[in-house]
């Protein structure tokens, strides 16, 4: 009798002695609880993705010395663990099945994902072979992530009548994700009349966030259990005791968003050794959002804010920004920045003589904030978490080394809608309204000259939003776009700015991904490009 | 009997209706010659590489328009040109051939790179056969790029029997890579007793630059023409009419850096519609190489310097910056940094208290000197040029920010022991020394702290340049490279400066790639990775 247990492990790349520390110790927690076949995720002893680390021979040694040490833990257990294979100098993803300390065998994955922001034909070779197993009077066999979502694949399951398919992933989230991988697995089950055992890596890892949820779909292609999401857990199951009765998870776009962002901030200050983060905080919504989920996710005693007024920022938005500091029992320290931009600006007078005042101006003020947030960031070892969101990285509305300079952005992938979503998300979770309303309610403005608005720049964002969603998600083009009954000027206009700023995002610092086409490894465009669409 | 002519061209990735002209132009030319067979290099039509633009529909739509417009300017002459074909929504890396108005074959690249910097793969489906044609009593077939080198395709060429194989590329410079090309070739051609006509692409695209040189093999081996090297090109033979005899052509490493650099930042700013170019001259070598490439390749009226000095500048170095500017006519600008570095200061002050001056002052006099040229960048619509070497980029040893702020190094992927031989090939080559001797001769410093040098925090460049290397280009971990007879403290202390600083290669500015590895789409390294190997 097989008594399952599914093991969402959170791995930090490259760390296989921390890594495989966490495998044995699931191993013993899960002996007792009586099980005997225990499950691990795609490339679990590595981490997802290694990326050019997969290029170093040692580092391929290293974790199978690693997968060696782990199976001398296995005994009256079977494991399946995702590792880095070699053979004959061709590099494999792969999956060990140990059982009784012996490597009874090995899977090579035989359909590796080349797009979005995977990039697997870059080190490994595709398997040859589909095993199948028996255990006890059980068939079964492993597929790793991408196997089990190719149709040619599934028919081949299909075919081998088994009565466990086993599927260990790194899948990163994204916001249809979800519903799609449910989908797969679902029909999957049922096309094969077999459970399928569906384990997800969680974690964040630069850019991409693993949410875990790992699940288990009944023959008829049922959803029986969920592991927790943006959590490590373990999926505990018999299936020759269970109850066919499929459970209902709700789930909700926003809550999944803040739960991303909030797991990618944390586990990328605690996997790169950061004990505090600081931000810039201007008393607009995306720093108060941003600093929200930070203080939120890693605690208020871990992350000041620097709240840096000229004399183009309202009181309004200084009051706020002390308000909010408040509401979350934030640090905060404060400077003026006047002076030393009027200083700048007479160094540069000379030189600029009778020249009008214009953007130059604009992108020094951010500038300067930008060196007073890194100040603070070399003399205490701070993270400078980034607040820029989607909308303004998408049309180059924000100033590389000024606001753009920090470390990680949480709103990198999150549109301007989304961010007001996310506020009052914030202020619902928490009961109050940690954000102020007026943050909520006023018109964005960088504040970086009289009366600036955003709108003097840019389209309303509701109208901005969704072209840049047609353009960037969907690839659509000018015509396209405009079919969809947008106006053409408005249209042809984003489009030049979103084109004329690949620059800037190239040099920006990484930022959580969220929607189904970020900006970084998933979105590779040439900055030298002269293409029109 | 054919006359053939391989055309490098220069492309500019996306601008299909300029390339397409280039295309027509070339015919034209071509035709007058009395050429009946002309040959374009790999993805001539769209520039390469394209990217994501792959992705959208709409650009290989468009590709495949230009196709059908330059078909109509073939009457009387066969052409071979490189563009993207889609095929059931299977997009190709094609080769069109092209006869009196009518495409008359389509070949599908079989052998697609998806490694260094290449990630066809991410885009592209293999093709499944490979064509034979007929042009009167010969028997040719064209190959893309890495077809050819691939041993099991040269086994299949062989065995054909042919009369030419014609092979289209765009395959980047490195230093190493014009020998293992003209290896590769020379033996096709011998095994495969055919001509082989290899046309390359020519010119800077982001990071790469192509070098052009396309090359002529007889069946016996013998290189019989070579076409200009970083430069467009027409090379006209007739293989009926040819001598048999071998061309030798001299090849100098650092010339061949030196004009990939020029190349690189002149196509750079030509194809982004850069005017003019300005950079940060400190009296240093790395300031002054890159001035001296950049006003040779541009124009000196192109370039501007700006001289910031602080109080830890030595006169020295002011007098060296000038000197060079007199040397190459550059006009330059000059702001003294010391009253903005004094007022940041007095302003951060408050908050760090009590603390001891460390690199947070060295790094914000770097960040005010990245504040002032971006302002000239932003006032005047100038490229920022950076100045960064590849050791100290290796190492961390540079401010983000700060002297990594702008647009685009020429220095990036050139190690300083390189960055000497390129001073000394300079004032060579024009027979006097723009590069003052003194900048040559003096030791190393960022003159940021009283009395500083790189040797301070840096073991000497001769050798933190072979550790560097074998760490970075050859993948040796800590062991191995002991083993080469290093020191152990040293080597563990330069890997953990590699390792650590990958967050500041990941937002520093594109350069040029000229090594076997660059930092960029050569070198994926994740930040968050705690292996140490």
């Amino acid at each position: 009798m097989i008594k399952i247990a599914l093991v969402q492990i959170n791995p930090i790349v490259g760390d296989l002695s921390e890594n495989a520390k966490k495998i044995t110790e699931s191993i013993k927690t899960a002996k007792k609880k009586g099980t005997n076949f225990i499950v691990f995720p795609e490339l679990a002893l590595t981490g997802y993705p290694p990326e050019d680390l997969l290029l170093k021979d040692y580092f391929i040694k290293e974790n199978i010395k690693f997968l060696n040490k782990i199976k001398k833990e296995t005994t009256g257990i079977t494991a399946v663990l995702g590792f880095v294979d070699r053979n004959k100098s061709k590099t494999y993803n792969s999956c060990a099945i140990v059982q009784d300390k012996k490597i009874i065998d090995i899977y090579h994955k035989l359909y590796l994902p080349n797009h979005g922001v995977f990039d697997e034909k870059r080190y490994f070779k595709p398997g040859k072979t589909l095993p199948i197993y028996e255990l006890g009077n059980k068939k079964f066999t492993v597929t790793i992530c991408e196997d089990i979502w190719t149709k040619k694949h599934q028919h081949r399951l299909k075919s081998e009548n088994l009565d466990y398919i086993i599927n260990i992933s790194a899948s990163p989230f994204s916001i249809r994700k979800l519903k799609q991988r449910k989908k797969i697995l679902s029909s999957v089950a049922k096309f094969a009349k077999s459970f399928v055992f569906y384990c997800n890596l969680v974690g964040g890892q630069d850019e991409i966030v693993f949410d875990g949820r790992s699940l288990i779909y009944s023959p008829k292609g049922k959803l029986l259990k969920q592991a927790k999401k943006f959590s490590t857990d373990i999926l505990y199951f018999n299936p020759d005791k269970y109850r066919q009765k499929s459970v209902k998870i709700k789930s909700n776009k926003i809550e999944n968003i803040y739960s991303a962002l909030s797991l990618g901030i944390k586990d990328y200050m605690h996997k790169n050794n950061f004990q505090k983060a600081i931000l810039g905080l201007s008393g607009g919504i995306d720093s108060a959002v941003t600093l929200a989920i930070v203080a939120k996710s890693i605690g208020s005693n871990k992350v000041n804010a620097l709240i840096m007024p000229s004399c183009y920022s309202s009181q309004k938005s200084l009051t706020d920004a002390v308000k909010i500091c408040k509401n979350l029992g934030i640090k905060y320290y404060k400077i003026e920045i006047d002076n030393i931009f009027n200083n700048f600006n007479k160094n540069l007078k000379p030189h600029f003589k009778n020249l009008a005042t214009d953007n130059t101006e604009e992108n020094l003020q951010a500038r300067i904030r930008g060196n007073l947030l890194m100040a603070f960031s070399n003399k205490f070892g701070h993270l400078v978490v980034t607040t820029g969101n989607k909308s303004e990285i998408s049309c180059g509305y924000c100033t590389l080394y000024g606001d753009m300079a920090g470390g990680f952005g949480i709103l990198k992938d999150v549109y301007k809608t989304s961010v007001y979503q996310l506020a009052r998300f914030i202020n619902k979770k928490n009961s109050k309204n940690i954000i102020p309303k007026s943050i909520i309610t006023k018109a964005p403005s960088a504040e970086l000259r009289p009366n600036q608005k955003d709108t003097d720049n840019l389209p309303r964002y509701s109208l901005l939003d969704k072209i840049l969603h047609l353009y960037i998600e969907n690839n659509l083009n000018l015509q396209e776009i405009i079919q969809k009954g947008f106006d053409q000027k408005i249209v042809k206009k984003i489009i030049k700015m979103v084109d004329s700023s690949e620059y800037k995002r190239r040099q920006s610092p990484i930022g959580i991904k969220i929607s189904e086409r970020a900006f970084g490894k998933d979105r590779r465009m040439p900055i030298t490009n002269n293409f029109t669409g």
